[in-house]
């Protein structure tokens, strides 16, 4: 049973704006990309539903998010790499709630490491409805209910403190 | 004084991403683009503090984000033109809140357009210090206060709710 | 008959990078933008086939892009607004070529206008091959042909030069 | 002497678009990441020149690209890991050239392995000149030039081949 994931990731050219730090809304691609990196860490893919008539492993399921959030606290850099910590939060019957923490120099002690940003998705479960076509959420697949669970209490500051 | 703006935009091929729908991001970089656009309404621009040295008028100010969030009801597809709407939430000593919403087929009639999203930014005025060449935080300039209201009460819904 | 078409476009704070000028892949991005609003501009769309079994107006053809390059000349800041040009190029069976100048000060006189970049796409139009649900190449619609051209010798540099 | 860098990277969500496939901008962006990486590994960085007045290692040298060109042969998707080839292949006095190709399929046997695209930058040192503070090309530097050589003939094909 998992509830937490790290992902290192270094900060590109791209990525950057003229303030000349990481523009805000690479953080919100970063803790996507940390997301599905847990998935894949699970042995899970995310179905992007890209084509109908393709053969798959059942349930094909989506995540896209009904809610994102980011609070800021320190810029990041061209090159700099940090450790994007995911936190599972809530688990519920069709959605999963995410927290983030943005570590800035992931190679030194924990007690001197400091954060650039924390933020939060609410993801819905989704599979595509094979009479309309289009996607409708669902109930999480037991798959995932099986191998995640929620970070203990304490761990995740309330949302807005 | 003025409390709310306007700004259409269409989707683009580069926002879109596999699901066949503008990636969540992009709703962000959106939202930027639209309170930039309102500066530019009220004769101001945004100071990017890309080089020292250069004549400015004074003073020149910039508005990194504190915070950021969005909830997505529903979603963007290529090709089609939204209209986004900016409306001034709070007016604080350094800080400003502003919230967003998404509509839909903008040229609807007000009662059958929808909303694809919602979004929230709180943005601080910083200046360059010339001493350690680091950003602070500083007032919002007198000239901005001069020309922005808050919103009515009610105009807004309540941040969780 | 069109050989030429002219789009406007302000660079935005999330198409700058740490150098303080836009990241020259956001140029691949605005010379597609030009290329989508000149099909819009003759009344065509352009299909993403991003689902099978829609209706949709005969043929649906994509137009994605075999070929890509831009030579960079002189800088684009952040809130500059620019004129993007797109020339036809050349009309093959199943290809067109275009040119694209990007002009700074597009307010100017057309003599004091200046050149920040140039580029050329050759795109391939496709369409969807209902027995493998794959893209093949098809010939460019005669819908298409009917109202574009090349633009006259002399107008276009050749390309390396 | 180096000739040759190979990067690892996977396609993510924020890089497709809704043909399904990685958005043609995204190949630029991966070679300037293989471009840096490559850096990084002969013991240098790239200057942002983002702030002056910071002490830095001398010479402080930027690479921004006066060309950058690709051909798009098969197209990417969503998760797929592929390796990124960067061949020098010319060394000026003070302009580098890079040929790159992507690899799909990089752990099978390399006659089996496929190319997606073949892409090509021309990159120019520039240093900040202190009278103008404007970026001015300079000579390559002698430290990069001591641990780079151009790869051998016939290992790149010819442009426009």
């Amino acid at each position: 049973m998992t509830d937490r994931f790290l992902h290192r990731r270094r900060v590109e050219f791209a990525d950057t704006d003229v303030a000349g730090i990481m523009h805000f809304s690479n953080f919100f691609r970063f803790m996507e990309v940390t997301e599905h990196a847990f998935y894949r860490s699970l042995g899970f893919s995310v179905h992007p539903f890209r084509r109908t008539g393709e053969p798959g492993p059942e349930p094909a399921v989506g995540w896209p998010r009904v809610h994102a959030s980011a609070d800021f606290r320190q810029p990041l850099h061209f090159e700099e790499e940090i450790e994007i910590e995911l936190l599972v939060e809530e688990i519920r019957s069709k959605t999963i709630g995410y927290f983030f923490r943005f570590w800035k120099h992931p190679d030194r002690e924990p007690d001197r490491r400091e954060i650039a940003a924390v933020g939060r998705f609410t993801v819905v479960a989704v599979s595509m409805d094979p009479e309309s076509g289009r996607m409708k959420a669902v109930a999480v697949p037991e798959e995932i209910r099986a191998v995640i669970q929620e970070a203990p209490e304490g761990s995740i500051p309330a949302a807005g403190s």
